[in-house]
């Protein structure tokens, strides 16, 4: 970790009995920093609102964030910048406070470094055995319970595989356990209903956004694991690696398909356009 | 909270960087501290080395909680004992450290002030909305992603309600916010099957043990909501209130059972022959 503010101080310790060390109790969204600015903010802000919203945790004035990114940020062309929101300390037990005094918390990561053979030519993927629980209250938002993308992962220890594919308990494909998934048949795009579970990306929206302009349906549905054999192609999203595509899914290869081609150079294009520098 | 000790040293601050703050990426255990004594210790330990080893984290010797315990508890005759251990700092992402340096921590918290009435006649209980989803792989374990206790808790304000069952998403009747549940029917004892959700509690599994010698079966099932109509009587436990019985739930009010009384007082005795004060 590169630095840390917690409520607008220079700081890397929480108090043990706040409710993000305690119980998971908050959110949390992980932004790219390139070339000195800060990509999708406005619309990370706005998840981590909905979020708050979601499980009643009073979301500090945005101001408040803006200042901490600006302060965290000076001189930084290329990091991580991650966004916590816990509900502090405080409460009997489950029982929360009802009026907490929230926790906010910016911290500044190095960039990760990944091979650009995973952009341009895409990466391994494989099946996690860890199904997602169906959880209506909690799907969509990025909350701080996340014990089951933890088991997941834990599941291959093979480097050259980067990500793997999570189903529900219904055996409905969801997401990776850290990007959203896209699969492309014909000039339809798919991508799997986030209702019951999984996490609902900023790029994940950015692409559902951009597929109109590229002559693309987008068709959001619940899908069977079987539906990905019928995919002339897939990919996965997340707001730092943006797009990869998908070269390998188990035993199957993948042959480069153009339109997710096209599809990456228009994300780049949108993050260009979404980045701030002027807080 | 009384006092904490962080990895055997005082402290009150854990880095921000564990991923206890950051994922929930640990286990928990309530123990009740009465006349100097901790009740149950070698139980809570043997469940948290079972949620680690399904969590892959790395149980600390059995003699460095003690060590901690011992130093933590000094003179006092009754508190909550709270033990947590979390993968502690690292891991890029979900993927956890090969070698993770855990964090063993302990916390002494004042006893709670409940009536004794809630012991005696009984208390309210309610429904809550909020379901537990199906998770085998956490189900049982006192892990630290508590979000779904914390929105069914926050449902209800009414001081006089005391807890609020909980089902699964299939519609069964599963536990309570912060107990297990049990009812009688005849000189039955039933209670839930945790195979998919919930917490293993300790008491419950005193409750299991001490039922044969007070003439009464056991019968762990799944079981619809509508299965507790027939109940001649519910209870919950849990380590910290022992047993309560349910004087209400929702509409419908319940007469002592004396039967619930002699389980009451077998668990009291229960309780003093497995506290230790000698660590």
């Amino acid at each position: 970790m590169l630095a840390c503010r917690i409520n607008g101080v220079d700081s890397r310790q929480l108090e043990i009995t706040d409710r993000a060390c305690q119980y998971g109790d908050g959110l949390f969204e992980t932004l790219a920093v390139r070339h000195g600015q800060v990509e999708f903010l406005q619309a990370h802000l706005q998840r981590l609102a909905e979020g708050a919203d979601r499980l009643g945790i009073p979301m500090p004035e945005e101001s408040r964030w803006r200042d901490d990114i600006r302060a965290i940020l000076v001189g930084r062309q290329q990091a991580v910048l991650k966004l916590m929101l816990s509900r502090g300390s405080g409460g009997r037990g489950y029982l929360a406070p009802d009026h907490p005094v929230v926790s906010r918390i910016v911290m500044l990561h190095p960039w990760p470094v990944h091979p650009p053979e995973h952009v341009e030519q895409g990466v391994r993927v494989r099946f996690c055995e860890t199904r997602l629980a169906e959880q209506p209250r909690l799907a969509g938002i990025k909350h701080l319970n996340r014990l089951e993308q933890i088991l997941a992962r834990r599941e291959w220890e093979d480097e050259t595989i980067q990500e793997g594919l999570m189903l529900d308990t219904r055996d409905r494909v969801i997401e990776a356990t850290m990007s959203n998934l896209f699969w492309l048949k014909g000039s339809t795009l798919h991508t799997p209903d986030l209702s019951a579970c999984g996490v609902q990306g900023i790029m994940r929206q950015q692409i559902i956004n951009l597929a109109p302009a590229l002559g693309l349906d987008v068709q959001i549905d619940h899908y069977s694991r079987q539906a990905l054999d019928e995919a002339d192609g897939l990919f996965l999203t997340n707001s730092v690696i943006g797009l990869w595509p998908v070269q390998q899914l188990e035993e199957r290869l993948f042959d480069p398909i153009k339109r997710i081609k096209q599809i990456q150079d228009k994300l780049d294009a949108v993050r260009l356009q979404h980045a701030e520098s002027d807080f």
